[in-house]
């Protein structure tokens, strides 16, 4: 890995890192560009990488155009940090050419995520599970940082055994081309057009869809089992049960999620409020105001409110959170799982 | 009551009724009066009343037009059963001049539902308690309406101890104005005009909204609270515990609920289907298919499926069903209720 000493601004010397941004044209690849700009992460070049269509495109980073590159297996080979925001497939394909370039590979895809050798990470929670990565830290699903990143300091007060979630998930989390559908539906739907699907299964303007993902045999969707797969590992809570219905809701890009918490211990609403005010990462809502997505999007606080014992079990709490999809649920924790290995490293 | 003998078509007297829409202009009073020629309800005369605003307007009722009138204390002099679609303070307001004309009062309104002397009923599940009435019979809540025919079925297999619900409710909950709201923002939103709210608290296009109704000293709202409170009376079940969250969602006019329930036994994924294939106002739509708000609008059918084991509880099932808030949500069971008093006066 090729390190370049550069002064910061206090005049000390600093590590600056050339970055590649792995499908630079989507949804997920813009917004990572955002936060390298809005972070002033120490970047000695920007490499923005995607598929033959988008080659030629330009994106202009703190005032400058940089263009995007046709990826192949030699695209890494000055890296020093590949970010992914591709499918599952793109990541597989090119995470050797990565590796053999010597370059962290930052991945927002599902692929590796729970490989036992690669750390699943949210910077706020296990930010030191990073130390152990094998070059590859996987950056997890939306819905689970959103969540995670709501309960993580409830979780402290007192273990949370079991959780009975329902999301409400906006179209930006089926990438740019969700987003270019439903606003598409939108004006359609306007207009007494015909609608058509393409993105999602049906029409998702003035409905909602309860699938995102496949089915597995048990009848859960691939995304419903995230939240217990994925939390389990980022929480180190390997009994953690979460019941989950995975929803998409016509909103553009923040996610929403009702969630009840059963604790070993009871906890009462007082202690969940006075945890939340100190949280990091979230912003605590209260009534008589709550989080919405549309107050909570082009920021990176998930917002929590709608505190209220569970009417089931005297053990159980139940809240709605939101955060924007794009941002913390995906670009930005990327990019602080970079500034993360960057303090570690140092 | 006057009640006049006439024959039906086989040649048999029956009695006919004279039935008084009050709030026709509205959301569930047109859809009363659509679901009374549907259904060929047995009408001496039908009186349509509202506020001084809609008088002189007609709507179309087989074929005649029928004037809306102005509601006074003598509007229900002539009538057998009034269908009150109106908010509580006007039910209140017209109950004793319904009462003292001797008319039956069936109120889509939340004044009475839980008075001692006022049966709640939906037909598939407690059309017998119409028998306790004394001159008044309440409608249910919407989604308590979707949500107890979802699992009356259920219930009969073992008896349900508890329930965790979040709610996905159209804008047409919020009546006719908020469907106007709706459409008027759907509008402004695709031209970038700037958004006006004045029947919802915030923008709801695009936007989801955790609250309808307002909050109680406990944090839950009222809408929340009416799945447990009424769900007890519907299903005779006065331990029954419910936890939900109630959120508006920018849907036109069918509600869509997420339940976890907890049996006092455990019962199968299988005799949950097999329970649901018969059940009585109910749709099962298995995978890999699943109940959709646009698909069971305007319809009467409660659609249910994503049945599956909940994961944190071998004693809990979780499913998702939907049904249209305006028809079986309100104006189709206020009519059920009526054809089950004829049937059970008989």
């Amino acid at each position: 890995m090729l390190i370049l000493l550069m002064r910061n601004h206090k005049g000390e010397f600093m590590k600056t890192y050339t970055v590649a941004v792995l499908g630079a044209s989507g949804a997920v690849g813009k917004a990572m560009i955002q936060a390298l700009e809005e972070r002033n992460f120490p970047l000695k070049r920007l490499v923005l990488l995607a598929s033959e269509r988008s080659v030629g495109k330009r994106i202009l980073f703190k005032g400058k155009e940089v263009f995007i590159q046709k990826t192949d297996e030699h695209s890494f080979d000055d890296c020093d940090i590949v970010l992914g925001a591709v499918g599952n497939d793109l990541s597989k394909k090119y995470a050797p050419f990565i590796k053999k370039a010597h370059a962290l590979f930052i991945d927002n895809s599902s692929a590796f995520r729970l490989e036992d050798d690669v750390p699943l990470v949210i910077p706020e929670i296990n930010g030191t599970d990073i130390l152990h990565h094998q070059g590859i830290i996987a950056n997890p699903n939306c819905s689970t940082i959103i969540g995670c990143i709501a309960i993580y300091a409830l979780h402290q007060l007192s273990s949370i055994q079991s959780m009975i979630v329902s999301t409400y998930q906006a179209v930006s989390g089926a990438g740019i081309k969700g987003m270019y559908e439903y606003e598409k539906q939108l004006e359609d739907l306007t207009q007494n057009k015909e609608i058509n699907t393409d993105v999602f299964p049906y029409q998702i303007v003035s409905n909602v869809i309860p699938q995102i993902g496949e089915f597995n045999e048990n009848g859960y969707t691939g995304e419903e089992m995230k939240i217990q797969n994925e939390g389990r590992k980022i929480l180190h809570a390997p009994q953690l049960k979460v019941n989950c219905t995975c929803v998409r809701v016509p909103v553009l890009r923040s996610h929403s999620l009702s969630m009840t918490l059963y604790f070993e211990k009871e906890i009462t609403v007082g202690e969940v409020r006075e945890a939340l005010r100190s949280a990091q990462g979230c912003r605590l809502i209260d009534e008589p105001f709550y989080p919405m997505p549309l107050d909570c999007s082009n920021q990176d606080l998930i917002y929590v409110g709608r505190i209220r014992r569970d009417l089931t079990s005297s053990k159980g709490i139940t809240l709605w959170c939101c955060g924007d999809q794009i941002r913390k649920g995906a670009a930005v924790n990327a990019i602080q799982i970079c500034e993360k290995y960057i303090e570690l490293e140092v």
